[in-house]
């Protein structure tokens, strides 16, 4: 087609118009009409301003789009048709079994950076996105996201606006579908682009106001996008949800419905067509700036010093990053206690400061890893679980990004439950594909921030305040799946990771006072656990006992009953029942029962209660 | 103290700061700088503003005051101890075991409407008691928010400022503490006021800059906001972290440490004072409204039709509303999806649209039982997680109050993962004092619906989109805690809850033509489990096989697991293992192999693989 041809414009509008009801209505569902209003958006932008080599996905120099509005689905993978990516007849298994073309988009498809259609977050990981071209790769491509106007309730679009506003992420587009219906009725605003405009706008953005429909307002905007400098653009475009067809135009309650008569919805919009669109391919350097990458030096710490596992990881991750120039790390503005300041000093270039965004901070990690780097996002376990829809939406988006809570448990002492991590571990194995790490020691530590830099999926590494002694030595290895015995004994066996790991050892001190012998794990692999060691030592002590600084539930001691589940054997778990107030860390532990003394009391009850013979005289 | 006396009021905000510095200084930790900050801004609300009957903090015409800046706790108490709420000596308690003034507040303490310390949650919560001040109680109190500048980056803090601005809730006041200084190091915005108010008054706000140690601007700012009309006032108060202490004032590097030399800092601060306020008590009506109720009629269904579970929770929800003049609902822009719409149909009035910020909506609910609502909130599971912190925190805030997750699981089919609620078993089990239920048909729905209006803390029900068979009468009972047995058989028992209940019923069926009977049990009730009857049933039978629509950690499995620890029984777990993507709902089932095939294959597997002699042929 001829670029410059506004009728040839309109006419792709239409057939990716077509195409999108004709997508819906062989699936027998999705969403044509919210796909519709953005047709002319998206047809200028394909024909004439992104700029992608269509052959080559993974070229570092292609402009990114991103539908944050991702239930417009049949629109991109329309767009995708036009372009070439994909046939008619793919575009016509649209929601269908085995289908790539799922309802709402995710990285399986060619061209798609992450998943969306949890709202609200796909501007967030645009703006990731930019700030890999800006401050990673240095290349000049464009991130252009594609905004519903109901998605701009969500306080997640916000911290994007606020994020990239202030960076003055001119490479960063944001056009948004004003097309006034969300899915239950009208929003807040309506058709008040200035609404929408002097909100964005004190965010320090340019924002340019148009009719959606309208190819040479678009191409005007779409052109003044790209060339504005130093600040990113909104372009609030007035559009009519199912645009073209009056059967439902600008209609409510024809949110998610395929067209109840698409064959007179086709006609109306003159037919299908069959054009086909050369997409501009990038232009600029094609090669990524790298950071230049050396040998690992982990940090190594004495055994039987004090140090916190918080320390190892700020100070490992400092290292791998010295050795590795695809490292980068990410902050909730918490970097003095998670200690990632000491990854902020080492590798400045390669630091992100976040604020107290964390919602923010997981989306642009999940940004920035659609381009290879290896993101450390960083805060306290307690305000990760601010961002937990965001990390299931990485999970969703076969994102490999590493997650790294401070402060978990009871065990932080006086600040009391709001910055406790108490349901981090629950939240985390109960995400597809993910890691959950939970280390005991500074070595150990450190050993699996170099190990989680490779790993796939979503990980997580959980950090505790306080100083642990350390108890292994730095050439220790600790594989992942797999977990330590730290001493055997025949009576029970005594599961226990992190700070809990102190306490088991303890506990195991006095219960050999006590005449009775355990065995002490440290299951500092929560997800994937080492289950065949698992069932080997507990089967072997018939009695177990579980202890995590954790609510009891969904964290290691369900990982353990979940390893035991086919050769059960009885288990007591030790967690944090009671909601805790403010006391000493050690008053903490008392009072949550997982202290040393709460260990012994459980493994005497059960080696009593079981008629066993154990041990001499026991209190 | 005479209320007209700026120099009084100085003199009281110089205790405040005092007080705060001594107590954090008997804790050993704490936020006095972030305290410092603030200490005029509250003398002045105390002693000429806040209007509340400090003998009874239940007046329902008392004023709240939130402090969304948590960690600025000691000043906070330091009012209290000046109001005559506290002593001095339970000021000097702060932060120590067993002490009701913990590191960050909660509603332990009188006056404290809703706990705070994870920054961004305190405003939201201000909204929602403001809406019921507004639109429920009828009352003029109004309600005072201390935010911090720093929390401004939290999205949620944006959806507050939409929501509110949108609604002009002029009985709501943001002062915000501009102290120029995070936790790491300075603000994005630093002492620059107006990026603040552009951004604030784009919302919708009435703003007023001032200089935050000046009692004069303070005091013509609080009067103003009181006496703005169809806006809220956000305070935008220019203050020194630290301030009136030379060796902290405005100094990196101090948060949420005690003071090096308190001695010192006192000295410099003119020493401790004794003031006592007369707090202002509150005019204007004390009887809040009400709406009338009446006879509960819950919607019955008749057996063996085909409902959907969300269907029936909207009729219950409508009939229980008109039962009771005490239930709210509040929805997150997907009230046609989740039937909510029949609520909002028939009782208008209690009905609160939050458009798409599920963080506002769980946080305006939190707000609005701290009044003694009972508000139900409601959107799809999956996006639920987005508010997870903030149901975090409403477990914190000890607040009572129903969430409501439709499209649980890979039975919604084509709509793909992102708008699948797969987590929300495990997130939900895992919040303190929770309560989680999964009905498999209408009336169940119906019923527990019921039951969940006086329960305590945060309850969840989940409901399914499709329609499923409808299989208990509308007379039978489904009391929190137990379970239901829907057929008895000797070789396995199969434990389900919700969609898979049919699954699992249709499963013995075939499995009775393969000559091997099971037990049918209905988890409707989650957490609690009802462990004493699983305990029984599963010994009994000595397999067991647990399906759930669900990933396979934290949820239904791990609940039956951990119910049955100490007399454990070979237990496989059956739920969605790979990462699905579009399909219909029985293939998604078929897919995940939770479906009646699956069920059956497995209890095959386990009673072939036990040695046992079970039926006849089986394939």
């Amino acid at each position: 087609m001829d670029e410059l041809d506004y009728r040839s414009l309109c006419e792709l509008a239409a057939q990716l118009r077509v195409d999108s009801v004709r997508a819906s209505s062989a699936a027998g569902s999705g969403h044509p009409t919210s796909s519709m209003s953005a047709a002319e958006l998206m047809a200028v932008l394909l024909a004439r301003h992104l700029r992608v080599d269509v052959g080559d996905p993974a070229n570092p120099s292609n402009d990114h789009l991103i539908f944050s509005k991702g239930h417009a689905s049949p629109l991109l993978y329309a767009m995708l048709k036009a372009a070439g990516v994909v046939t008619d007849e793919e575009l016509l298994t649209f929601r269908s079994r085995g289908s790539l073309l799922e309802g709402h988009p995710t990285p399986r498809v060619p061209f798609v950076d992450v998943a969306t259609g949890s709202l609200g977050f796909g501007l967030p990981a645009g703006v990731g996105l930019a700030l890999a071209g800006r401050k990673l790769d240095r290349l000049p491509y464009q991130v252009w996201v594609l905004c519903g106007d109901g998605e701009l309730a969500e306080g997640s679009m916000w911290e994007a606006f606020e994020h990239a506003g202030h960076e003055g992420l001119a490479n960063l587009t944001a056009i948004i579908d004003v097309n006034r219906l969300g899915q239950r009725g009208p929003t807040r605003h309506g058709w008040d682009l200035s609404a929408y405009a002097r909100r964005i706008g004190a965010f320090g953005w340019h924002t340019i106001e148009i009719d959606g429909h309208d190819a040479g307002q678009i191409d005007y905007a779409l052109a003044d996008a790209r060339s504005t400098r130093r600040r990113p653009t909104a372009i609030l475009a007035r559009t009519c949800k199912g645009f073209g067809v009056s059967a439902v135009e600008d209609r409510e309650g024809r949110h998610g419905k395929p067209l109840d008569d698409a064959e007179r919805a086709i006609t109306e919009l003159g037919g299908p067509r069959s054009i086909t669109v050369q997409v501009h391919p990038p232009t600029g350097p094609a090669t990524p700036y790298e950071f230049s990458g050396g040998e690992l030096q982990l940090p190594s710490y004495k055994v039987g010093a004090d140090v916190a596992t918080r320390t190892a990881f700020g100070e490992a991750l400092a290292a791998l990053g010295t050795a590795r120039g695809d490292v980068v790390a990410l902050d909730g503005e918490v970097g003095d206690s998670t200690k990632l300041e000491a990854f902020a000093t080492a590798h400045p270039e390669r630091f992100f400061e976040c604020y107290i965004a964390e919602q923010q901070m997981v989306a642009a990690a999940t940004g920035m890893q659609a381009r290879g780097w290896k993101p450390y996002a960083v805060t306290f376990a307690a305000f990760l679980t601010r961002a937990y829809d965001f990390v299931r939406m990485a999970a969703i988006s076969r994102a490999d990004i590493c997650l790294v809570g401070s402060h978990g448990g009871v065990s932080i002492g006086q600040d009391g439950p709001s910055q406790m991590g108490l349901e981090d571990l629950a939240a985390f194995r109960a995400v597809h594909g993910s890691t959950v790490l939970y280390p005991c020691d500074a070595n150990q530590t450190a050993r699996l921030v170099a190990e989680t830099a490779d790993l796939k999926g979503v990980r997580y590494l959980r950090t505790t305040r306080g100083e642990t002694p350390v108890i292994y030595g730095p050439d220790e290895t600790f594989p992942v799946g797999e977990c330590k015995i730290l001493r055997t004994g025949g009576h029970a066996t005594v599961v226990a990771a992190g700070v809990t790991v102190h306490e088991a050892l303890a506990a195991a001190e006095l219960l050999e006072e006590d005449g009775v012998s355990v065995t002490v794990i440290d299951a500092y692999s929560i997800k994937p656990l080492d289950s065949d060691e698992l069932r080997t030592m507990c089967t072997s002590t018939g009695r177990v006992v579980t202890v995590e600084d954790h609510w009891p539930e969904g964290g290691l001691g369900d990982a353990v009953l979940a390893a035991l589940a086919s050769t059960p054997v009885p288990l007591v778990k030790l967690g944090v029942t009671g909601m805790p107030g403010s006391a000493t860390p050690s008053e903490q532990l008392e009072e949550a029962g997982i202290d040393r003394q709460a260990i012994r009391r459980t493994v005497l009850d059960l080696t009593r209660g079981s008629g066993g013979t154990v041990g001499g005289v026991v209190s």
